[in-house]
């Protein structure tokens, strides 16, 4: 497969040209790098969203059955499994995947999963390339699933235009949200499996909570949205709310500033990226191997050595 | 207080000082690097525990009892719960912290709680830095507590002797878990709550998920411990459990390897935070702004700008 030929195939949405694309992506290899490169001026149409929540909340299924409703409104729609799985565990294998099958075999839909495979914060950035590829062939809907409510799920909001939290009924899920961060991040919020005891008091409670965070009449209130995805009830309440969470983008004129905040992120991650591998040569590894025993038994510090590696990244460069 | 009194007075393990010694390292202060600095070859005393699960697994109550048993031991005791709060949410000021109330007026026992603030994996390796304290300041053991499931939580534990995985026995909870990436990680894993129904079939689920880890003679098989932390039952089988792992890796001299490791990705975090702060000068940050809605409108791409901005660095450097 030509390179060039690539890039046509995957702006013509060819599902097997977006899955190879995928892969180079998440992979960090220079045909990535080319493919990011290519797309670069060709992003913009696809509408992200984030679904996340702590582990058990139903994010999958509401996932699932938001995807349905979106490609009965004959959108195409992409979800990226952000699962910060093990290569032990044999990656996104068990559990929720397979619900997904029901919208999995559509053809407007593509379900790709992401694994962190230990990488520092990488993660979120390689997502949100997937959401380039995505975004480049023209799927109108990019929804990105986190598991769990780590940094990365921090990270993730950061990368989309609507972020939906989701929780459940019980008592101290909203505090445990609340601990995750998650309050501050949510644009729309999810009570799911509503029809459990103590539905009506979680709404009550994050109604509270987030009323404490600072708005008037420019900023956006979180909506509160009680669903019961199993059932598929309250998912089309959830569409409209997404849809006036993106109108409100648009009036704010907001779409722009959350796009130029990616990119500069985008950016900087890419610095750092850049400047880690060139830091790393052959020689500099020598130079921490050679030093990190005395370090260890305490004759020299840390510091001390980060000093001489720079210093000697510093001398390498000829310019 | 001048600085070199403070580093006496962090090794008398006085609170005040440690107290003010961990606000500077958590604000990357450079009196905090210089303590950093300062104690680099006073360290290797401290046993370091990481505490990690799902959300509502009981962390804080099985850390609050672990914590009074290490006391009654005659062992002073440091506590760093690492939550990835925000802001908005007050930091650590809900929830479980009101029940350390009970081990936090020991004067055998140091918590301090430590928040995200949204940086991307610096989070670990601040909690690292304040263990680096709490060991010059002679503390037994520092027992590092993660809220969720994320990357933070996988970084956590690279940066401890053991780590212990605690569980409920709620079906589906080690399939979380597994998709977490925990299992990888535990060195014991805790049942808690085991007066629940499901208990011993999560036990049994357990073993069977922790089977399939690569294992021969020569390589840790995680123990299963059943606990009602609420209780205080079971705590005692799981210091016997850490003691156990404890000797393991003293006679496989894994203390070291683990040590050299942790130096190691310190040292790789250290250049990476110098660098990035040496690179993110006005001047630098000036280009950026004034490329970066070119990159929006597609007239150029992020590669190019980034290579712009690592060629200016590179040509800035006077050697």
């Amino acid at each position: 497969m030509q390179f060039n030929g690539l890039l046509e195939k995957i702006l013509n949405g060819d599902r097997r040209a977006i899955s190879r694309a995928l892969s180079e992506v998440e992979n960090s290899t220079s045909t990535g790098e080319g493919i990011l490169e290519g797309i670069s001026n060709l992003i913009g149409h696809s509408y992200r969203i984030g679904v996340t929540g702590p582990p058990g909340s139903g994010k999958s299924t509401l996932t699932n059955q938001l995807t349905k409703l979106l490609v009965e409104k004959g959108f195409r729609v992409a979800i990226v499994a952000v699962d910060p799985t093990s290569p032990f565990t044999g990656g996104a294998l068990l559990g929720d995947r397979v619900r997904m099958s029901e919208v999995g075999t559509n053809q407007k839909v593509f379900i790709r999963s992401m694994a962190s495979r230990g990488s520092l914060g990488g993660l979120s950035q390689k997502a949100s390339d997937a959401g380039d590829v995505f975004d480049a062939a023209q799927f109108d809907y990019t929804i990105f699933e986190t598991v769990g409510v780590g940094q990365s799920e921090l990270d993730v909001a950061k990368a989309v235009d609507t972020t939906i939290v989701v929780l459940v009924p019980e008592s101290g899920d909203s505090i445990q949200a609340m601990k995750a961060g998650l309050m501050e991040i949510g644009d729309i919020f999810v009570v799911n499996k509503s029809d459990r005891v103590g539905a009506d008091q979680a709404v009550t409670a994050l109604q509270v909570i987030l009323s404490m965070r600072d708005h008037d009449e420019t900023t956006w209130l979180p909506p509160i949205v009680k669903t019961i995805a199993s059932e598929n009830k309250g998912i089309d309440l959830l569409f409209d709310q997404i849809s006036n969470h993106k109108s409100f983008l648009n009036e704010k004129k907001l779409f722009e500033v959350r796009r130029l905040d990616r990119l500069k992120n985008k950016i900087k991650d890419l610095v750092v990226s850049n400047l880690r591998k060139e830091f790393w040569n052959a020689e500099r590894k020598l130079i921490l191997e050679s030093k990190i025993q005395n370090v260890l038994e305490g004759k020299v510090s840390p510091a001390k050595v980060v000093q001489e590696l720079i210093d000697d990244f510093k001398s390498s460069v000829i310019y």
